[in-house]
């Protein structure tokens, strides 16, 4: 559900306002009361111009947080604007893989400038993560967890806390480990609170759930977080030894993100694009899809001048025939859809593939026949003949199972193929429907009035 | 980024062969040591004929938590086929919002028949969410919130916990409360692990973060939640009294089910969907679809069968009028797409909504002459026409702004109505595309032509 309610957003509403007024101080005032998450969400919904003013609103100490709540792209349009030194003053305070984020957005050079300028402990640190890929678990760890030993007493371990003063973010496990540093199971905080503090941790550790290997792909992480309702995990290497952990926050913008990126792939965009990207940049972003576009359109059209003597005889052919080609550009892109939500949701596997190309194919021919009927009765009417009638049900049925087909068996390709499925969506798909579309419809008619 | 992988979901496929090969009792071991959201996962992944076997399969006491994790629509396909008894039997020991959200499928009728058949405690606790909508933070709320007093030590606390069998999952915080339970902090157990235990509640607990009105939207709980990297986060009554509490994993739900609405209601889809319905489901639930799609097709044509006369003469009309349409379709496709997500993220206020209407008339502009140069040449050159070719660039120069426009007005449009945006998607903004590409380049080719 989206929020149709015009009164949710009022606190931008103002800004935007306050903005458009030239009441900077006002403005001033607002931004220093937000959240950082917040005032990130008002650069966001800000068209280019008022974003420069109010980052420079923005006091300097909170521009680090801002920054981390940034998307990419606006990220790095602000980043490529700072010196090395104040990039590594602006992130310090943030957690370990944010700021690797932000520095894996750099150029390497810069980033080697920034590590540079921060403090000596600082530097050690973030060198720990900044090496893995942040589509990865490493890229989405942290080095913060507080580690137990199993031998201790839950009695040692409470004394042990109150030594620290505090304790990160999202702490729900204490993670127990070794001597060696090798993980071997999680101490929650909730059984700690309850239990009698004589025991061991040993006694009491969970060992069910497994630590994450520092290679596994962001995507994979967020499903094992969604489905056993983690609040964090463990992160380890090749051998079983801690790296670090992983905490819920990060997870949920790998699932929005994931989310995003289907819908806007199946548009040929990127889920990273900025809303509020300037025109000249939107313009080039968008036009690589028209181009393809274009050159498939050609092939269509060379597919109906094939039939141009057909055409110049029937022309009722020339109206009736971008109906054909519609119905099935909506039938593909349904399977699509479908299809790619699917394998997005890691629903797709060897048992139920051919299971869902055929359950495609019977919708397709359920859905063709129905409209056919309907289609060649409206046709023979208009045009007064119960031939094109005919030959354009047989199209639509032809055309709306091809768009089943097709729609359920391209992204599975694609995927095959290791290109993603979603990129099978508009374009593609619409070129195999346009094209077995008109030729069904120009070809019968040409049979048939030779 | 999506899976590309195909081995990252072994274990299912495993599950498929076995079952293919009808050898049950490896099936049914393999379901014993699976986790809930594990073993739901697969019956969302099967065709409906395995589910029904798999369901079978699966351990009595298990099939609660099971049923909890499935989709809507497969719930209720599991749930028809119950007893009011077996309802009450398997949702014992699931959380209440969640036992809240299985009888909220059921008729009316038939949950009050559940609610009998439970017991009086379960009963009673059920009464107080169930009659709050699902996508709202009542719906989402759970009543297992540990409170607490302002005026008591630390000490005192820790001893109260420790009296506890056990804490719910997912508690980072207690939540503190006046005597007439109106809320009015939280004191978070990472506070509480390393304070001194002579301190009160009242010195270290934290009134920063608001408690969230029962009504609240479960979108907006949402964008909470992502924005202050929430864990949990306590409900009030409209007099400040608390009435439980949201948690992260709830709130995940949510967020997955907005992000997969957007792109199934661009193709007219329902986010419930269940992916492996079976064909006269599927078929009847896209049909709808179809015909709206139908009916714009018929304008469409109904605009060609204006210029017959001129198709006649010219025939290449015919062959290049998928072309200008196809352009506009996409470049639509993509400012709605850009659109829908902008606003599920609540990012269009009044004062940028302008802005980005501008800002796709200019991309339309600029993309729309770009290509418009390169169709007229190929055009030009394969008609041996130069006035088909300047026809044809202007037509596509036209339909791309109109395009750019239309995709940016439509959804706000619907939005100010209160109709969901993403249904300008599709359908709806083809017609659009197709019906002015087609008039555009039909009406100037009929002026030129005569």
């Amino acid at each position: 559900m989206t929020s149709a309610d015009p009164h949710s957003h009022k606190p931008l509403d103002r800004v935007a306002r306050a903005l458009e007024q030239g009441t900077l101080g006002d403005v001033s005032r607002m931004l220093r009361k937000m959240e950082p998450a917040d005032a990130a969400h008002l650069l966001e919904s800000s068209p280019p111009r008022s974003r420069q003013v109010l980052w420079q609103l923005i006091d300097d100490d909170l521009q680090g947080e801002v920054l981390n709540e940034l998307g990419d792209e606006l990220q790095l349009e602000f980043l490529s604007a700072l010196e090395p030194a104040q990039v590594a003053q602006l992130t310090e305070g943030l957690d370990d893989d944010d700021v690797a984020d932000i520095l894996q957005q750099l150029p390497d050079e810069v980033t080697f400038e920034v590590l540079e300028a921060m403090d000596h402990q600082d530097r050690a640190r973030l060198e720990q993560v900044i090496f893995y890929a942040d589509d990865t678990a490493g890229g989405l760890m942290n080095t913060d967890a507080i580690t137990i030993r199993a031998d201790l007493t839950l009695d040692v371990v409470l004394r042990y806390l109150r030594r620290h003063e505090s304790i990160p973010e999202a702490t729900d496990n204490l993670i127990v480990v070794t001597r060696k540093d090798r993980y071997i199971g999680l101490l929650p905080l909730r059984t700690l609170l309850v239990s009698d503090p004589s025991h061991s941790v040993r006694e009491l550790m969970l060992t069910s759930q497994q630590a994450l290997p520092v290679d596994m792909p962001d995507d994979e992480v967020a499903r094992l977080f969604e489905r056993n309702d983690w609040v964090s995990a463990p992160v380890v290497d090749e051998d079983g030894r801690l790296l670090g952990r992983i905490t819920i926050d990060d997870v949920v913008d790998v699932i929005r993100e994931d989310a995003d990126h289907s819908l806007m792939a199946l548009a040929g965009l990127d889920e990273d694009e900025d809303t509020f990207a300037p025109v000249l940049r939107t313009a080039r972003r968008r036009t690589v899809w028209l181009g393809v576009n274009l050159v498939t359109a050609f092939l269509a059209a060379a597919v109906i001048s094939q039939f141009q003597d057909t055409i110049e005889r029937v022309v009722a052919l020339a109206v009736l025939m971008p109906i054909v080609a519609s119905m099935g550009g909506i039938a593909g892109t349904q399977s699509v859809t479908v299809l790619v939500r699917a394998m997005a949701l890691g629903q797709i596997n060897s048992g139920n593939r051919s299971w869902l190309i055929l359950r495609e194919a019977y919708v397709g021919i359920i859905n063709g026949l129905l409209w056919a009927v309907v289609v060649a009765t409206a046709a023979a009417l208009w045009f007064d003949s119960p031939a094109i009638g005919a030959i354009i049900a047989a199209a639509m049925v032809i055309n709306l199972i091809t768009a089943g087909l097709s729609g359920a068996v391209l992204p599975l390709l694609l995927q095959r193929l290791r290109i993603d499925p979603a990129l099978a969506g508009g374009v593609v798909l619409t070129t195999v429907t346009d094209v077995v579309g008109f030729v069904a419809f120009l070809g019968l008619a040409a049979a048939f009035y030779g």
